[in-house]
């Protein structure tokens, strides 16, 4: 068992209208003048960023827009809303919207709390010494932003995707209202259910230093999600099975499921990372495309653990070797994944790269975690590029 | 399943020697002139408390010192606290040692943070605005409130002990070291077992709006510190059981355990508040004892969750009437108890009341309540007696 820090400060307001909450809120944690920053469409035609101005204007709260937020968000728009906070006089950001929209508000707010380039955080230059204070009003269940730490932000040049966590991005409040995310395609709330799960697994399959309360937690927030994705795939209004995913996922990244442990594999995702950056992708459907060949290509490797989850995530039968019982744990998820639509291959995701294409990511991804990384297994290049091509 | 609010802003620092950090922590939560606030004489004896001045030394942190907190603390001693904290200009609390010391730091922290009468705020007479900056060094795991919202102070004067809850009074940062629990006689690391696992159980059994993640977390904790108890039991300086039962100690208490019900039931607590009253028994001792007579009272009204609790958190066979599963859960919870020298009823917690004792503590306890309380099973006075009486 390994020492940790655990820090999450974010104030969530879970349930039905909490959005109604937000000009109190904001109040709360001394905003005055805001920049409201969104994605697509979605939350004007739905008619929620109508309603959360509504409520600040009522309040006499005063505010900026600035919408486009786009999955892998950019960082030519992150530059924008810098410079719009700067020339308005911004002290709070509220993100509406799901993770696009929160981590381009996280590296809004490097940008105005530091001087200098913001994307030197994102390309392990410096460290930002604060940021901006953020809430969020999420309309989607997936990323777990809402509480984390963390951030990804595309460069457009060279489409470089890179990741910065500190505790001051860490929103000051979360409203969580399982209601907004009801309109969502079948296809994103899958993706999401996916993405939130593989959060938890990251932190689950390590070589160092577990603890048997963080795994009982990560095991029952696994099995909650499980179940109520496959709710959700045949009933997608039920109320009760969307704020389970929704809880679920601000839960499943907000460190929770790792404490204890040595911060995790997260192997799967910077494999996906590639791919996102080489096709247009969703998230989660790209980290469901890889696990499997990720989990067979390292499982003897971290055998207790993928036993473990095995029987007590996915349940399966309690007989055979321990490599057997890990086995008939993975395919057991591998039909899940099929059982929600969620591919299990780069086939099924609706990509086919060429051999060239997979040495060419298995590099780029070498490259990116700096040389090798991983703790049910460690991978190198070419184990990478292993698991690429296992992934056909 | 309703609604819900979840705060948990403690920034938790977990692991061997993290006392060292001390210092450190203080300055980032902008504490410059320190009340160091203790209970009794441990905490000068094992030397944790010069090791803590020394660290605060040589950060050039200024200091002022009280000790004399004890079980069920008194508000006589807060009042000292505040008055000294007034006349040193201390702007930070540091609590070191376990509930008696965390508890009576937050009421010192309210009296300082607000004008007039401090016991106000225990007698439900106003509420607070604000409360001293506090942190802790955590000695023994039980009451959780290193992380929680609540502390509970005795007033002298006819022994009346009350709770108050806020979120200003939540620690700004816990030092969580299990080593520093290693010296707990067994009788108070069973206690604190016992104690930590009630916090969940208070919130589990209820009528009123379960989620399923939340019960599985809470389901997870339990059999985890029930696990560990016993382990504890046979073998007090395993650290990593130590770390388990700490842990878990914080997140039975921080509201992790009961997002989405009702609020929980609670009515152990009060019967044993007034066992703690009238006789110098040990809180989580009290706990056990009256349990399993409230918990056969009840159960018939709350059958599916004492059903769940047998089978996932005693893991007791599934076979027969929900009700025979149901006792069988029970049972198998007083088997626990005495496998840690827990006693189940009061005779073996070492109390012999009168008829008219318990008819007093009845009556004080509906008072106490209002009238009546419970989500479980709603009881009055009479049923409280009931109970009582069972618990002989």
């Amino acid at each position: 068992m390994f020492d940790f820090q655990y820090f999450t400060p974010t104030k969530v307001v879970f349930g039905k209208n909490k959005e109604e909450k937000v000009a109190e809120l904001i109040k709360e944690f001394g905003g005055t003048k805001i920049l409201i920053h969104y994605g697509g469409g979605s939350v004007v035609r739905s008619g929620l960023l109508k309603r959360v101005t509504d409520t600040l204007d009522t309040a006499g709260i005063k505010y900026v827009t600035l919408g486009g937020a786009v999955p892998n968000p950019h960082l030519g728009l992150v530059y924008e809303g810098i410079e719009l906070c700067k020339k308005e006089n911004v002290d709070f950001l509220l993100a509406v919207g799901g993770g696009s929209a929160i981590d381009s508000a996280k590296a809004i707010g490097y940008g105005v709390a530091n001087e200098g380039e913001v994307w030197d955080f994102y390309d392990y230059k410096r460290k930002a010494t604060g940021c901006l204070p953020l809430g969020v009003i999420l309309t989607i269940a997936a990323t777990g932003s809402e509480m984390s730490d963390s951030s990804v932000i595309t460069k457009e040049e060279g489409l470089v995707k890179r990741g910065y966590s500190s505790d001051y991005s860490r929103p000051k409040f979360a409203i969580l209202n399982p209601e907004l995310t009801m309109t969502l395609p079948d296809y994103q709330t899958a993706c999401g259910c996916t993405d939130i799960m593989m959060h938890t697994m990251e932190r689950y399959f390590t070589n160092g230093g577990n603890m048997e309360i963080t795994d009982a937690l990560a095991e029952g927030l696994l099995r909650t999600v499980k179940k109520n994705a496959v709710i959700l795939r045949d009933d997608p209004k039920n109320y009760d099975a969307r704020a389970e995913v929704m809880w679920a996922g601000s839960l499943a990244h907000n460190g929770l499921t790792g404490c204890g442990n040595d911060g995790g594999d997260w192997m799967t995702h910077k494999l996906e990372h590639e791919l996102g950056g080489l096709y247009d992708v969703a998230h989660g459907a790209g980290l469901a495309a890889v696990w499997g060949s990720w989990a067979r290509y390292v499982y003897k490797n971290c055998l207790p653990r993928f036993k473990k989850f095995a029987l007590n995530v996915m349940e399966v039968e309690n007989t055979g070797s321990d490599e057997e019982i890990a086995l008939r744990g993975i395919e057991a998820m591998e039909d899940f994944y099929r059982s929600i639509k969620m591919p299990t291959n780069l086939r099924e995701l609706g990509v086919n790269p060429t051999e060239e294409e997979l040495v060419d990511m298995a590099h780029k991804c070498a490259v990116g975690v700096g040389g090798q990384m991983g703790s049910a297994k460690v991978l190198d290049e070419e184990a990478m590029l292993a698991i690429y091509r296992a992934s056909i």
